[in-house]
């Protein structure tokens, strides 16, 4: 633990900010820290403003004349450094992680270890987008097409995986020779300043990789600035249209990688139902629900409903609640008391219009935990797309219920969302399950498993769900442009 | 001439719209089209409704549900077919090109004939972007990535290419599986239809390409509807961006090609000055200045300052000016009265200011042309980058020389600009010359040569120039958009 308290110690001090704000003028709007477990306060947050972006994006510009001259492979050593520095230090981070999200510490050092396989992808992978390629070769005229960074590029992160979502961005950012402005969630501030300092110490020049702190405002006040070179926001849909708007004068090439809706459909020729159901309450309640890809509504083929339901609910049940610190702890606290209140009403209108209450349900802490934003798992049945629990995001340990005729039924009902991040087929035919998965506007197809992230597979939403693609090596391309050139031989002098 | 006259003919009956406007609803707006070197009347064309336009986009998203299924073969020969009607119809198509745009006739053949290229460049290379890979192969789990169209795409394009810039889009846009809601611009309709008749004549079906007319307010309108899968718009800066703000609500994959200041210099080691002054005149007065990658500004080392503008001026001034049916014109009049008026105000400006005016200047008809939106070449010398004319859009035949003293002073002036589209150095050795252009924020470099445009490179500017490219592989990978799949076999039943 010693480790640990000291490293977190330094933001426990009141009025001491976030470096490296202490150097810029101005007034900022200071934020606290909570533990959402505790709801102690664990740090303070200096807002960055708008002198201060302006100025952070200054240096940025002075480090990418070297940075994108660098030679790839020093860029390599450096990320797999930063990568060699989350397995070391992997047991501290997932401590410092809990203590500001309230993410289950076992899930939380989860995401760390798998963090080191994604830089490791974009580490091997970089140069495939990087480089000169000649696409005409004549006597008197070459043409070549060389890839070259977008510039600065803006990395406006959230806070449900810190790790992997900044990853995502920052790590084929820095390879591919872009410089970064690093705005971690405001919900994941002590993390952020871990990412930057490891960053640091793994030799990423300090005007190569510079955090800004704060909350939406800083988020706008960056995505309204023109000297950047591309935007990439993940985070809520409501967010996302802001940051569009805003970016939207300044021509910069823009990526949202937002929310879901997603579903779930069990078919009736699902071979293992104990399984399925395993697999979908995991897809529906690890990190608590706080996932881009959590299940949020499942549909059940009228066939197998009673006994997919018993295992669910069996399932569901079987989780430990409580202390995310603990290691059998499954379902720790979200992360915002906005998110429970949210919630909340969500709920109550569902059950004002006939929902029932199969699990869980409760959001004011009449369950062991006197403190903290809990809730508890949660299975809504009799429900219908009138609500808005089975049309908003919720981002959180709820799910609805469907019994459906169908495939048909099935298809419709899943197709009716406006968001387009995945959904999933537990049947035992590929050939069905991906019958249906091409007819729906998502981004990634499951058969037989859901909420799964490959650094190989490029991540994508359609409609509320975003634009552009992160991860494989689409999203390795996405911080690279073209410049053509023209070569032709000069003419003899006359 | 008779196939000519029969095809104008029909537009040129009053009140007749263009179809297939005639089974919408509602009130329209009527444009007049007229013939910028007569000033005569050759059609009209009655302009979109919001509801025409969500009925097209209807229609389209019918066709979608074939399109995108059929076989990637059948898409290609529609597309060869087409290429082979603009084979065909060359000396008809141009004629109908030149009659509302002023092309000068053989540029105007120039163009239909290349596009044929392109087209061919998209067929040969479109399977390089689609189809499904494998990326991880194990014995329960299977990852993949399928490559699918972007949907029902919207194609605004521009009057100063009418074929290049609309097939950079809808060729490989249709390719992919997309469908496509045309609007070529209202001073390029004619043309537009012939495409769109010729397109379904190839064999596209009639709900996988719809055509839309009007001007801005159409395009406005286009650029505002959620139902769109992409955006891609050819134009000037300032619409670009009204189609930018529009757009950014829905969050749909925006691309804007935009136009230029683009800069040339000759440096002092250029070997052979009457070819240079050739090629860059060429560069700036071909299609009447009206490309976006045209020179505008032109910057020439002191050493060979003066043999070179020598030898500009007397190129400028043995460019025939006039009638474009004409075979041996080179400059044709301006495509819109608007164009002249701005270019009139910039040159007052400049004139006020201190510039020279060393050839042309004259945009009111002084010349033998009486009518007709004529310009003759025109070239500034004492200006500097405080007057409008070194720094807006001209869009027409005029060029603004300074002479300096280095590459330093070059390339700071190069650089001193908004736009980021092309720019050219003429130079004995291409070390020198890539040396400055990879110091420059343009999408196109050029060594010895300028205002060149390749299907097999891509086509990107920065800064007000646009974002995205079209053309090369990453101008078919525009139109797609990543699907992952995750395959994940069941386990047995328990």
């Amino acid at each position: 633990m010693a480790s640990f308290c000291k490293i977190v110690k330094r933001f426990y001090r009141a009025n001491k900010p976030i470096k490296p704000n202490t150097s810029w003028p101005g007034y900022r709007n200071v934020l606290d820290i909570t533990n959402p477990a505790t709801l102690k306060k664990v740090g303070e947050l200096q807002e960055d403003t708008i002198p201060d972006i302006e100025r952070k994006l200054e240096y940025l510009h002075t480090g990418l004349k070297r940075w994108k001259l660098t030679h790839v492979d020093q860029r390599k050593a450096a990320l797999e450094k930063f990568a060699d520095a989350l397995v070391t230090r992997k047991t501290t981070l997932a401590k410092i992680l809990t203590s500001e999200t309230g993410k289950p510490i076992s899930q939380a050092r989860s995401e760390i270890a798998a963090t080191v396989d994604r830089i490791h992808y974009f580490v091997e992978n970089c140069e495939k987008v990087i480089g000169t390629q000649t696409v005409l070769e004549s006597s008197r005229l070459k043409e070549k097409v060389q890839y070259e960074p977008l510039g600065v590029i803006a990395n406006i992160s959230a806070w449900n995986y810190p790790y992997f979502l900044s990853a995502n961005v920052f790590a084929p950012a820095l390879l591919t020779g872009n410089c970064v402005l690093y705005k971690p969630s405001e919900n994941a501030s002590l993390t952020g300043q871990e990412i930057t300092d490891m960053l640091h110490n793994a030799g990423i020049p300090e005007d190569v990789f510079v955090i800004s702190s704060g909350g939406a405002d800083t988020g706008s006040r960056i995505a309204g600035n023109k000297d950047i070179g591309g935007l990439f926001f993940t985070g809520s849909y409501d967010t996302g249209l802001e940051i569009a708007k805003k970016a939207s004068p300044n021509l910069v090439k823009l990526q949202l990688e937002l929310g879901g809706k997603d579903a779930a459909y069990i078919r009736h020729d699902v071979p293992n139902i104990l399984a399925t159901a395993t697999t979908v309450a995991d897809g529906a309640f690890y990190n608590s629900g706080q996932s881009c890809c959590s299940i949020r509504r499942i549909y059940v083929n009228k066939r197998v409903y009673v006994p997919f339901m018993e295992a669910l609910k069996k399932i569901s049940h079987s989780y430990r609640i409580g202390d995310p610190t603990l290691e059998d702890t499954y379902i720790g606290p979200l992360c915002t008391k906005k998110q429970v209140e949210k919630i909340g009403k969500l709920l109550a209108e569902a059950i004002n219009r006939g929902a029932q209450v199969d699990v869980g349900g409760d959001t004011t802490n009449s369950t062991a935990h006197k403190v903290g934003y809990f809730v508890p798992p949660t299975i809504l049945t009799d429900v219908d797309h009138q609500m808005s629990i089975m049309r908003k995001e919720t981002f959180g340990p709820v799910v609805g219920v469907m019994c459906v005729e169908d495939d048909d039924e099935a298809t419709t009902l899943m197709s009716d969302t406006e968001y387009g991040l995945t959904a999933s087929v537990f049947s035992k035919h590929l050939e069905d399950a991906e019958a249906i998965l091409n007819e729906l506007k998502v981004g990634t197809g499951y058969w037989n498993c859901c909420d799964r992230v490959s650094p190989r597979v490029p991540w994508s939403g359609r409609k509320r769900s975003g634009v552009g693609s992160t991860l494989g090596i689409d999203g390795l391309r996405a911080f690279v442009q073209p410049k053509g050139f023209f070569c032709h031989e000069p003419m003899a002098a006359i």
